[in-house]
């Protein structure tokens, strides 16, 4: 169990992260991820942060980073789930996800890059 | 990060299981999960088990079970993304997944779901 899952729905592909990321699993998602979105054609990429506490910069960046893989591969990106803790705690601490949008749970956020795909 | 994320779509909620489940976590699950179907009023649930690469008699019994709870309360149970090593050990350990239906992956497993609700 050292890789997260990506789900597919239809055009999109969703990922929920569940557990501490380190480095090397950081990097193989973002591996699988870029790899998924050619293989799927994926139009836009959910990622579900609800199971996280908290959001340090590391996490932060490897986000930031992920949407701007998917960006270039024609993928928009939208985080999903955050809960009110790790929103303040963003706001506090300075963080901002770059290039990143958010959307409260994932239907809004299915919605959301549904729109953009029309 | 005690508990595992329930997400919503539509009348489904999904399931991703990523970590090695224990005790206490698959408790805290069923619970979390019986909760959710009732206050989202959810028809079907997704179990995605893409993460695992062994499925042993406890996770067998719990997904059981679940499926059972849920079914008490009207949502019927899809186990979904299943690994070939992970369907080949189940048969040849004689372990079955008692009335738990399973679906490629979640697109089908939705459509399973979305087909029996009409």
């Amino acid at each position: 169990m050292e890789r997260i899952p990506i789900l597919r729905m239809g055009r999109l592909l969703l990922v929920t992260i569940q557990v501490d990321m380190h480095d090397r699993l950081a990097m193989a998602l973002q591996d699988d991820l870029t790899e998924r979105i050619v293989k799927d054609r994926a139009r836009g990429v959910l990622i579900d942060i609800s199971a996280l506490d908290v959001v340090d910069s590391f996490i932060g960046r490897m986000i930031s980073n992920t949407a701007s893989m998917a960006r270039v591969l024609d993928a928009r990106t939208v985080v999903v789930g955050m809960q009110p803790a790790v929103a303040i705690t963003l706001v506090e601490l300075g963080l901002t996800l770059d290039g990143v949008r958010t959307a409260l749970n994932v239907e809004r956020g299915v919605k959301l890059l549904e729109s953009e795909s029309d």
